[in-house]
């Protein structure tokens, strides 16, 4: 390509500004970074092909990377803040030097939009693209975080915003044709899949208020709620008609022929945000909630017992239980 | 393939030795970690095909990847101590459950190895095996370290040991014949492109002792010379024939048609440590090297001001000027 690794390096380095917190940022063996109280710190790969389209620009092929990193500190419960993230990397040899400036430039968007700096890299070659990205979030000792292993029988499950909507964009960047739906909401759906928005103002506020346990919706909403029920060892009993379905995905999902329920509740990459509270504590966070970002917390069931759930997390339709097998999205299979 | 992407990171989960200062480990959306000072993080990624070979053991493999994200570390000064890994593994549908084991062995081996405690990671589908390695580790706000921007003129030149046999050995592993190798040359050569040793024992020694800039020999020395003296924006003169060879190079390089001491110097992967240090500290350091390791600190030549040399970096060999273009290994070229 026309462009060499550490050309590629070099202009990013100049490009991405430092924090004060930074000792030494990116350009040395490794990035030194002062630290008190906590980090907290997750990787997220993207792989074109299957976590995004090659075809598509690549500053929102990167930006995307980034905000399914970032959405992965949301979930802990942390806003934008002293965030440093370590990008690896991979392009194949013969990349344009377009797609590479691209790809930097939605690195550096990303960085921006969430409050992030940029502390180091990697640059590596490979037969497909790819981006790691390693988020570090420094917190304090006291910062309240929102774990996965800490819902309660009797709380109530909950979610931030609706579900579906980037997977019904996926399947319309696919080509499908779907009578019936407006161009508006056709453009806001691939929107959820090409540019999904971390709930970094709302986490925060959730994890102040007290939420039990909390995870973002990245492999489906059933999928999610199952890894908060194995790591607390609950169930949970979720109501269909209370669960939020973004606008259209009722019409994308007939069009592909799925259930349209089944398919919001497991498509994945909605990214907002799905959480357990006490019940006596709702009230309080839905407000708290509205108050930073406009929005209602939607309650969608109950955590139960372990075991008097069908699997760990079932869902009521109408009186009818609806099971749902291997719960979400499985990577590998 | 038979092991799911949950099978496989709750084995991950339940074989990863936490650390005490880990609050939350593997499982959750992030790792939460105490941090006290500062932190060193760098993230290196291996592919097959380009880093490894696919048809190595997949332990080898994986090892290897956490290997070279280690000798980042050791090239800021850093021996084993407070690490922590995150992995993000990229691995295509279908892949065995052997090698899947088999990776997940290499990193618990070098986790184990170097010290290091797996704090998290990341599982994806993805058409070629990748291992993105990101390492953190802790120091004090007094622990020195050392970078790449501090050579000074006048400054001897040293490295830990010989360079090239990882180029030697990935030569001989694409089955080069080369006649008088005896077998344990062979294996010795392979075993340094398949089983590098991060210098974690030398680089803390020698930071303590006041090395004024450090690197590891990852893309071939004079290239990593090269971003030392592009760093510290000076110059480099080595001579020749104070470099040390791996036993075993010039055969190879000779049976492969090219160049013995630019195979050597421009090979990489040796992860031997390569610095700049004032003449004055020069026999301190060598001596503390020495108690530690058993091992020399072998001088190659000397830091000039910057335009004095050809390029960066220049060798001279029986009074001619060697000059080297692009230095060393591109990943994008």
């Amino acid at each position: 390509m026309d462009l060499s690794e550490f050309e590629l390096i070099g202009q990013i380095a100049d490009r991405a500004p430092a924090a004060a917190r930074f000792e030494t940022g990116i350009g040395d063996d490794a990035a030194v970074i002062h630290a008190g109280g906590r980090i907290v710190t997750s990787v997220d790969t993207a792989v074109a092909g299957v976590h995004f389209n090659a075809g598509r620009p690549p500053s929102e092929s990167a930006r995307k990377a980034v905000a399914s990193a970032i959405s992965d500190l949301a979930a802990m419960g942390l806003g934008a803040g002293e965030t440093e993230l370590l990008v690896a990397l991979g392009v194949p040899a013969g990349t344009s030097r377009a797609y590479l400036d691209g790809l930097v430039d939605g690195l550096l968007e990303a960085a921006g939009e969430f409050g992030a700096a940029l502390a180091g890299g990697d640059v590596v070659s490979s037969p497909v693209v790819f981006l790691s990205i390693t988020a570090i979030a420094h917190v304090t000792d006291t910062t309240r975080l929102t774990r996965r292993n800490s819902a309660r029988p009797g709380d109530v499950v909950a979610v931030t915003g609706p579900v579906g909507g980037a997977a019904a964009g996926l399947a319309l960047l696919g080509g499908l044709e779907v009578p019936d739906l407006s161009d508006l909401a056709e453009d806001l759906l691939v929107r959820c899949q090409v540019r999904p928005e971390p709930q970094l103002k709302a986490a925060p506020v959730l994890a102040a208020g007290g939420v039990s346990a909390m995870i973002d919706v990245s492999d489906g909403l059933i999928a999610d709620l199952g890894h908060i029920a194995e790591a607390s060892g609950v169930g949970m009993r979720l109501e269909a008609s209370g669960i939020p379905v973004y606008a259209g995905v009722s019409e994308v999902a007939a069009a592909a022929g799925s259930d349209p329920f089944e398919f919001a509740v497991t498509g994945g990459e909605d990214y907002v945000l799905a959480l357990t509270v006490e019940p006596d504590l709702f009230a309080r966070v839905d407000d708290a909630l509205i108050e930073a970002t406009g929005f209602e917390l939607q309650a969608i069931g109950e955590v139960v017992a372990a075991g008097s759930a069908t699997g760990g997390v079932s869902v009521q339709s109408d009186g009818r239980i609806l099971e749902f097998g291997v719960a979400g999205h499985d990577h590998l299979r």
